[in-house]
């Protein structure tokens, strides 16, 4: 068992003054700036013990106010019966789990009367519920009246075709047959990983990269190799293809197309030289393709999928983050692995959902999707050059925002001297969140960087907290 | 890597057949009988080889009419990314793939128009749809007009508040804080057993259980110790004991309402003797009591989690086989190892999705589940009289049948000398699928046993599938 480190002591001590009773239900505790001066530790230390207790539902932010004890629930209590909080012992068996705990806290901020600007998740409003709940009931009715519900592998017949059809329509040839329906794009990744990698393997991916999915990687017990990657052009390819050749990298996941955190897109060209590539080496490569349609553009971006010969591209998709957050439907173009994949999808036993895929199919083929589409795109990109715009206005000199060419996420890279986690830590208090840098990748590389979320419609509340945020980084400056 | 079995060399033979163009698309292969007689196998290997070829997509089977060569589908073919269909030496390394065959096999007859005798999901007809339906659509509308749309762990407040007042209602004290809202209990299971055990160690089951459930255990990587059960009383205590005490069993897994296949409902008496032994070897079981609000009698049963007082119980839940089939929400309610199951739900990245848990959660609050589950207890004990009585009537003598006391499942005892798998190849042809009790546990105990389905209305349809059931078990008999 490692040694207990500082914040997890310093958590622990806390978490004892609360159980004694010292620090009661509803109390306000010391500030990070009081706790820090008081027990002699840096400030990222103090951070981190608060994220920690927040994590184990001890101690709440609440905005404009700071940390409070929380309250347990009024229901009654079976007291042997509630486990016991993290150990240290806990702890020490889970390595990344302070990069955890950020992710965790940051998500679990939004929905809390804060402004979500740290969220991953695209403003739900936009979305055409009402569409989707009257096909939805349609499709009950049938049931209702006797139609089979079946959620088996490959998903239902009529949403892969659908699926299928919009493949076409945009550019890419598919086999309906290729296609399997999986809960989410995360499950299609996680099955295509299971059937191209072992635990060991080594797996090459962008850097920064998405928290999700080194979480996989980390829980699937592969090892991590994070690639230099170009905030406009993409994955870095002579890297890619010297980590292949001399280091044995077994498989790579990419985001060609508007990338999270950076918002690239990878050209036509470069995205036809990285499969190329890969296919000389035969390398698979998981291609995770979530925001395809949120582009700014006049033409569909292409996916890596169009420039396979080989089967060597697993496409992974899905309707959240385009069409209907409220459940999880996605789908994986498996390749060559398709036989692994469904076979890998069956024994996890975790079905997808069927009255979803039959309600998105419905809407797919009775609805107006492209034209909700062509309104969401307008909205991101109007979104994007106002708040690219803002932080270029408000955040501290050195300051340098990216362009993206589609998605709603906006990346801001700081003086070096600012550090994102305490961004982090002042934004909660006043109630704005904010992807810290430090979640994107394995080590410190991005903790002077920031992910914006902009899905959201501009208004005063936004712009007070866009400028709120770059005060906050001025005086870190400085700091 | 194993040497071929003797199924596996025969599907490939025939597969070769048909990749060489000698059986056509569309074209009726060879009967079982026919096959065996060829090529001097028995029909059991015969028809282990068919049920590969099968869940490998190369035939097909008709009902009446026997099995053919299936047609590829219509659209566009890139030949060259379709993968391969699993090779001998994939299924040697899958040991329990023609279990898993005969599973998928079984369940992909669901929906094809045959009477789905041998489905595990009850008749989705008799579900308040349009009602769900309905509250789907409020809470649509609000998503639509800013209501943050949250699916992380623990999941919904509303909803746990509404499952934790359900379980007060109904004998159970919970403190909300407890639940956790899962992708159905299967996620629940998935997680509970990733808390209380590690790959390597052993778990120990009913005998017969569920077959997602050894499913899930070898995939973990855990080992099964399947206990005597009786059909009436449920898992034989001493035996238990005596294998925790010698054997180093770690957890074990029980459905003590209901249990899929056999039906039984343990008594209060047993339940608290079987939770207090385990608690006087420290011995946390899962609890999966997913058919629990579907008993016949006047109240309802008790769970395990009544009885506990050490938080040694992991209880799993789930609203589908009660009243949503189409989505899927689940519990869990995990004693002592509620931070572990917490953690490793938020670290699976597969968060439960929104949207059905705020549609459930209204319709709890607002509508008639009890209602209709009243109807449903009626319909469901009035279709297990009648379907116990065609069983007893139609089957050759020596046939016992279960007498559930919930539940829309029964387990049939046929003279040891008719085999389940061939009853099932049978039956097949004639469009009756059936549960053959070879799914049910690791070895060849309920080979003559088969499980069926009765929730589905009783009609002259059902009643004529019974009889032909009846009748190929009595040609069974004399063979």
């Amino acid at each position: 068992m490692k040694p207990a480190k500082l914040y997890e002591t310093l958590a622990d001590a806390i978490a004892s003054q609360v159980a004694q009773g010292v620090l009661r239900e509803g109390e306000r505790i010391p500030s990070v700036r009081q706790t820090a001066q008081h027990h002699q530790l840096s400030i990222s230390t103090v951070i981190r013990a608060f994220l920690l207790l927040e994590s184990r539902g001890i101690i709440e932010a609440r905005p404009q106010s700071g940390y409070f004890v929380r309250r347990r629930p009024d229901t009654p209590v079976r007291k042997d019966a509630i486990s016991a909080p993290l150990s240290p012992a806990d702890l020490a068996r889970a390595p990344a789990l302070d990069t955890s705990t950020l992710v965790l806290t940051t998500l679990r901020s939004i929905g809390q009367g804060s402004i979500p600007l740290g969220s991953p998740f695209p403003d739900p409003a936009a979305f055409p519920w009402a569409r989707l709940n009257y096909h939805a009931g349609v499709v009950s009715r049938r049931v209702g009246q006797n139609q089979q519900l079946s959620d088996l592998p490959p998903g239902n017949p009529e949403l892969i075709r659908q699926i299928a059809r919009r493949h076409l329509e945009n550019g890419l040839t598919v086999d309906a047959a290729e296609i399997i329906i999986t809960t989410g794009a995360t499950e299609a990744i996680n099955l295509c990983l299971q059937a191209v990698a072992q635990p060991g393997d080594l797996v090459a991916v962008e850097s920064p990269t998405y928290y999700a999915l080194l979480q996989a990687l980390e829980r699937m017990g592969m090892r991590v190799l994070e690639v230099a990657t170009d905030p406009e052009q993409g994955i870095d390819i002579a890297a890619l293809e010297s980590a292949i050749v001399n280091q044995g990298v077994k498989a790579c996941i990419l985001m060609p197309n508007f990338q999270n955190p950076l918002g690239f897109m990878m050209s036509d060209e470069r995205k036809r030289a990285l499969v190329e590539m890969l296919a000389r080496h035969d390398v698979p490569a998981i291609e995770n393709d979530v925001y395809h349609e949120l582009y700014y553009g006049d033409t569909h971006p292409s996916s890596l999928k169009q420039y396979d010969r080989h089967g060597l591209v697993l496409h992974c998709n899905s309707f959240s983050k385009s069409l209907d957050t409220g459940h999880r439907i996605g789908w994986t173009l498996p390749g060559r692995y398709r036989a692994q994949v469904e076979k890998l999808k069956f024994l996890n036993s975790l079905n997808t959902a069927a009255l979803p895929q039959l309600a998105i199919a419905e809407y797919l083929k009775n609805d107006g999707y492209d034209f909700h589409l062509r309104k969401l795109r307008k909205a991101y990109a109007q979104q994007a050059a106002i708040m690219s715009a803002a932080v270029r206005r408000f955040f501290p000199p050195g300051t340098s925002v990216t362009q993206p060419a589609g998605g709603y996420l906006l990346w801001v890279t700081m003086p070096p001297s600012v550090r994102a986690l305490e961004l982090y830590a002042r934004a909660q208090e006043r109630g704005i969140s904010v992807g810290a840098g430090n979640m994107f990748a394995t080590g410190d590389a991005w903790q002077h960087c920031i992910r914006l979320n902009y899905s959201y419609p501009w208004s005063a509340d936004v712009e007070a907290a866009v400028r709120m945020l770059g005060q906050l980084a001025g005086e870190l400056t400085a700091s």
